[in-house]
Order: structure tokens, then C-alpha cells, then sequence
């Protein structure tokens, strides 16, 4: 049996939710309120010593960390590609999105939600890496309609998780059109469904 | 043939450095001059459009991200354990890594050796990442020896890479005991050497 810990607000979820329903694969979703700390609670420590969502439990197996969760329950379908080569550049894409995305978009969109005051120098430093991410996400699309070979894979579903929240953390996406055809394509995939 | 961009100073090219020495695997190997801006000629982002190090070309195919190099090149190998649940867990610490640690470590490090100056806010906000991340590795070493199972495998060297990096950012890794002696065992592996 497949245990998802999902919360509804994170984009790292997202993507696990979103492999879930389009790969249709059978599972219980536990839904923590990741706004309101029980990510971080005693008993939730128990099964996931990271206290952090998305989490997975597969028979007793935890895996944490959203994009090697993808990588995990993509395995042998459509949506990871079965080549050596293509493998690494999905986990190329994977490990750019974590590193050089995600947080710089996440954390600004998580601290205008919650109406939490940062130092103007902190709110410009994430701002400023996201664009230069953002920019690199553009001259791909310019030249690929999808981030590994021809096809719709889960790199693509990491890097859509924050990519599409970028307006959340104050950019103005207008400015990548191949970005916003690649979002619009990304949206028009069977089984896609907006994270909030 | 394998061609590796390497770079002295970087923390994410002393992985691939480690890796290709460890695993003997014969390799060219071009050394840019990271800190003088040579990623970001013209002439290098026709070999590797990110303009970053580490970068590899094995037979025309060009990979980018430590992590990603590290997971192909020890495919195969004692580096890189053959269950599908073992190399999960490889890929989370990795993704781990570079979202919650590499960052975290590396910037302050490198504004500190060029003597570029930061906002306090910022320094702080990295440095107290940072220390959440060192805290979670040292509970994890306090209940096992390596990363991933019982044996040294490509997640101890993406996390040996800025962990061990950690003083140079200001942390006092003697309050980490667990993640000393982890240190210390790393450093006993055959092939071994220091990143400089």
C-alpha cells in the first residue's frame, strides 16, 4: 500500500499529486496542515524524521525529497524516459529546479501569503536569482517544446511546480513568452488539474 | 571519450573530481578558472549553454548538475548500490543537498574568500539555513554510519563536498560530533584527496 503525506498549499506536493492522478496509481493521501506546523509535530517525526511534506510510504519504505519521490513512482512509466541519457538529463532539470528555482520562488511567494516581513535585501536577493533561473528556463523552451527529448516527462512536472507560481512571488512572466506556451501546453495534458 | 569542465575552487566540481579519481574512470579534463568568469564566455556556453562547472561530455552527450554527473557516471559501479529503494534514498539525500545545503554553505563561503560584501540579513538568513541542514545530518549520523545503507556511496561524497566546506561559512562543525567522526571516515576512503 502507497501512502502519500500531502499538504494543500505546497508546490513540492503538487507534483506528487499531480504524478498520482495522471499516472492513476493507487493510494491514500494523509493531508497535513503544513501552514499550520503539523508537519513538525512529535507523531508526524515518527514516520517522516524530516518533518517536512511530501512524504511517501510504500510498504514501509519512506521516501521524502519531492523530486526524488517522481523519480521513485515514475519508474517504468510514460512519464520517465527509459534511457541512460535521458534519465540523467531528467535529473539534470530535477536538480537545477531544487537548486536554483524552488526556494528563490517558493519562499517570497510563502512570505507574501503569510504576510511575513523580510529585509528588503533578502526579498531582492531571491528575487534577482529566480529571474536569472527563469531566464535559463527560457532560452530552452525556445528551442524545445518540453524539457527532456519530445515528450511530457516529470522533469517538466518539477519545474512547472514553482515555475507557474513565479507570479505568487512578484515576477512577471509575460516577459518568457515560450515559458508561458510551455506552462499553456503543460496545462493541456490529460489528467492535469491546478494546485489550488 | 569523457570530457570533464572542472574548475579549482568549486565544491560541486570536487565531487566529479573525487568520483572519477575513485572510480579510476579514464577522462580528459579542462580546468576553467571559475572565479575570473571563464564559465561565461561565448566560447564555453557553445560546449555547455548553462556556463557552469561541473559540466562532462561523454561521446557528444553533455551533462550539467554535480549531482546528476555523479548519478551517471557511477551507474553500474560500488558507488552507486543496484536496489531500486537504495538508489531512491541516494537520490533523496541529493536533491537534500543541493535544496537545503549547497547553497546554504557555498555563497557565504565564496563572498567571505572574495571578500564581496553582503547584507547582514542575508549572511544570516544562509548561515541559519545552513545550521538547520548540519543539525539534520548529524541526526541521521547519529543513528547510522553513511547516507544510504552501510557502505559509502555517492550521497556521502554530494554531502561531504559543502559539509566539510562548512568552517570556511562560518559553522562550528566541533558541535556536530556525529558529523565529525563522519568526516573523518570519509576522508579514509581509498582515493581520497582534498578539494584543494
Amino acid at each position: 500500500m502507497l501512502t502519500f503525506y500531502d499538504a494543500p498549499v505546497s508546490g513540492n506536493t503538487y507534483k506528487v499529486r499531480l504524478l498520482l492522478g495522471q499516472l492513476k496509481l493507487p493510494h491514500e493521501t494523509v493531508t497535513l496542515d503544513i501552514l499550520g506546523r503539523k508537519v513538525q509535530t512529535p507523531e508526524y517525526r515518527k514516520v517522516n524524521p524530516f518533518g517536512r511534506v511530501p512524504f511517501i510510504l510504500d510498504d514501509g519504505f519512506g521516501l521524502a525529497e519531492s523530486n526524488a519521490i517522481l523519480l521513485y513512482l515514475a519508474r517504468g512509466s510514460r512519464l520517465l524516459p527509459a534511457g541512460v541519457r535521458e534519465q540523467a538529463l531528467v535529473q539534470q532539470w530535477m536538480f537545477f529546479e531544487q537548486n536554483q528555482l524552488e526556494m528563490w520562488i517558493g519562499s517570497p511567494r510563502f512570505w507574501r501569503r503569510l504576510d511575513i516581513e523580510k529585509p528588503a535585501a533578502l526579498v531582492e536577493h531571491y528575487t534577482a536569482r529566480a529571474a536569472v533561473s527563469l531566464k535559463v528556463l527560457e532560452d530552452h523552451l525556445s528551442q524545445h517544446d518540453w524539457f527532456v527529448g519530445d515528450a511530457y516527462s516529470v522533469a517538466d512536472i518539477a519545474i512547472f511546480a514553482y515555475t507557474h507560481l513565479a507570479p505568487q512571488a512578484g515576477h512577471d512572466l509575460t516577459q518568457f513568452p515560450k515559458l508561458g506556451a510551455w506552462l499553456q501546453r503543460f496545462r493541456q495534458q490529460p489528467g492535469w488539474f491546478p494546485l489550488e
